[in-house]
């Protein structure tokens, strides 16, 4: 049995990121950039009216004042998408829409409602500053600029800036596919008639879900209780797949069939972990992609995804999992074990975190709690007022 | 012009909340739950095992000690799956393995590892405790209770527990359906070569990840500037989806095209908001669907998204959008207007806000700011060192 530390290091050093493939812009949300995005174009891609007004020459008005006003003609109209071949002259003026292209000569604008039109022409009483209410070409970004880095999660507005920048395609790195495999020959869909003996198959349902929240697809099916069967399926799994998961068959006082089937393909690297509950956790490679085996009992599975195998999932896809543990006081006697990376089941309000006092194997626990309290090794019995660890359920989340 | 408070009081008076649907369990991750969840059969469905150990009746335990050892004789072994048929008398027991049910007249297990075995006899040294780790039939779930409420958002490990209290489905709010038209004839896909005159379509990318964030369904399509055609391309996506989205056409010194046509085919309720940027907003309703009118200018439609459109999106599928709004100093100056609901990007470090100084259409903001500072119609410019309302991106993600 090794330490909570120890096995994390271990599948670290084994557990690679994965390749890179190219996809269309618009199914990029929450994708993970594989390469810089280098804006290809400038924004805007030529100097254009920033306001609905008039352009003109700013020079032309440096004299201007309401003793002695500017006169202006108009003498053409540039709607948004429209482009003029006007050159302007001294004193005369175009009216022209936002985002519209500046026609040749001016270099200013003036917002539509501040100057009086009268006839053909428009009357300045003030000084325009060059390039005032102008967009100029490249101000929002610049062609050859770096916006977004390798290994950023593209939000939507994100998305919108790197359109604007040139970009149809973007090169992500490649979702985990996950192929999960329950074994359990006792395992039943959820029923309300259940024989004795049969027990529901839950782990099912909660690892779809936490596979779909690490931005993975799971890929489930049932496995069997016996060792021909375990590696036929494991090397279908692994011929598919980017990595597996495994729940059942790996308590070390049983069979260990899961184990064994691994063994057997490939190499097992981790058995045994001193976290509780889910000691018997085991991790290996086979064909050099990684294998998680989880316990069958769903709460030991649960936190054995959480503390071990979540952090995994997400760095195939290049996502780095900066969990903020609190430091909180304990609301009650927390019974931890020394010895053990204790995984318990708490309650945090205003500050003070709660243990959920349960028997083991109570699964309600789940919706009577929002976060783990974690002690290591050295730690042992938290006692009320004391500080401990507190990892927020939110926190897990990426998306 | 009216406030933003009015107009959200307004769009919530006339969004409902769409109605429900049965799927299957495994597919109501993130899902919405239209009805209570209540337990079907009792987990465990029977006294079990709660550890590896032996079946005995605890009664017969009463007098052991060190000085007066107690032997069971081990007459038969269960293991999990298993069920057996004997009717356990005093001083006999059972080899029973986690899980198990408890054979019949026995009340308690002692641990394997607790008591040696003797060829078949277990030595038994202290009393043990009546239902000492037996799990008892429904003391996880008890038949009928309800587990969770109507509302709520399943999540991975809550999936589990309603696969054990016997579901296969659940009842879920629907999935808003959502038509995305976007309109502006100077719009193009991303392209290096942009011909004078024609803008990115950059709102495609941004309101489909914004709508995909909601949990909803997008469907985009492109409109064009003219009333006949908005109006057919309004009527088919009101005939198919449940809300529709337009931008561009809605300012108010311009066509308004969009506006007219929703007022040709419905009602339009809003028009007209005082925020800042986004004032042109349009809100109105079709054969009682909601249509969200947006303007065309990205950094005014994705603050309208934010602002007035994302909680209605949620609440069509019954989800609370809970804000927390943080109060944060001002690192410097925040350019306000008085009379406006200011929306600034910013960012948030250490506790100081910093609001991004840009020109209006700047759209880089974007990847420079966390958080938007807002200042309501009253509050006018904010100095340096003053508090502010700031919300973090963070806080508009319900997943």
């Amino acid at each position: 049995m090794i330490s909570v530390k120890k096995a994390i290091h271990i599948m670290a050093k084994n557990v690679e990121i994965l390749g890179k493939e190219e996809i269309p812009l618009e199914n990029s949300n929450m994708r993970v950039l594989a390469k810089d995005i280098e804006v290809l174009i400038d924004v805007p891609p030529f100097d254009r009216a920033a306001m609905d007004g008039y352009a003109i020459k700013a020079e032309d008005t440096s004299k201007s004042s309401p003793q002695n006003p500017i006169y202006f003609e108009v003498i053409a109209e540039i709607g948004a998408g429209e482009v003029s071949k006007v050159n302007l002259n001294h004193y005369k003026s175009v009216k022209i829409a936002t985002g519209a292209p500046m026609p040749q000569g001016s270099d200013a604008v003036v917002m539509e409602e501040n100057v009086p039109k009268i006839n053909s022409q428009i009357k300045l009483t003030q000084p325009v500053d060059f390039n005032q209410d102008v967009a100029l070409q490249g101000e929002d970004l610049k062609k050859g600029e770096i916006i977004l880095k390798k290994g950023h999660i593209l939000s939507p507005n994100q998305l919108a800036l790197v359109a604007s920048s040139g970009h149809s395609k973007t090169k992500a790195i490649k979702k985990p596919k996950v192929g999960v495999i329950i074994t359990g020959n006792e395992l039943v869909d959820p029923t309300t008639h259940l024989e004795p003996g049969m027990i529901i198959n839950s782990n099912k349902y909660a690892l779809k879900g936490l596979i779909e929240d690490c931005m993975a697809v799971p890929y489930l099916s049932l496995g069997e209780d016996n060792l021909k069967t375990i590696i036929s399926q494991l090397e279908n799994n692994i011929n598919k797949f980017d990595a597996v998961i495994t729940t059942g068959g790996t308590a070390i006082s049983r069979g260990d069939v899961v184990v064994e089937a691994v063994q057997e393909l490939g190499e097992v690297l981790v058995h045994g972990v001193s976290v509780k509950p889910g000691k018997p956790f085991g991790f290996g490679l086979i064909e050099d992609k990684p294998v998680f085996m989880l316990s069958g009992y769903p709460v030991a599975a649960a936190v054995q995804f959480d503390i071990l195998v979540r952090e995994q999932i997400l760095k195939m896809q290049g996502i780095n999992l900066d969990i903020k543990l609190l430091e909180c006081a304990a609301g009650s006697n927390v019974r931890s074990t020394q010895g053990k990376y204790n995984v318990i089941r708490g309650h945090l309000e205003d500050g003070t975190v709660y243990p959920i006092k349960t028997k083991a194997g109570i699964n309600k626990s789940i919706i009577q709690s929002n976060c783990y309290i974690l002690t290591d090794e050295n730690t042992g019995k938290v006692r009320k007022g004391e500080k401990c660890q507190v990892l927020k359920y939110k926190e897990l989340k990426i998306c």
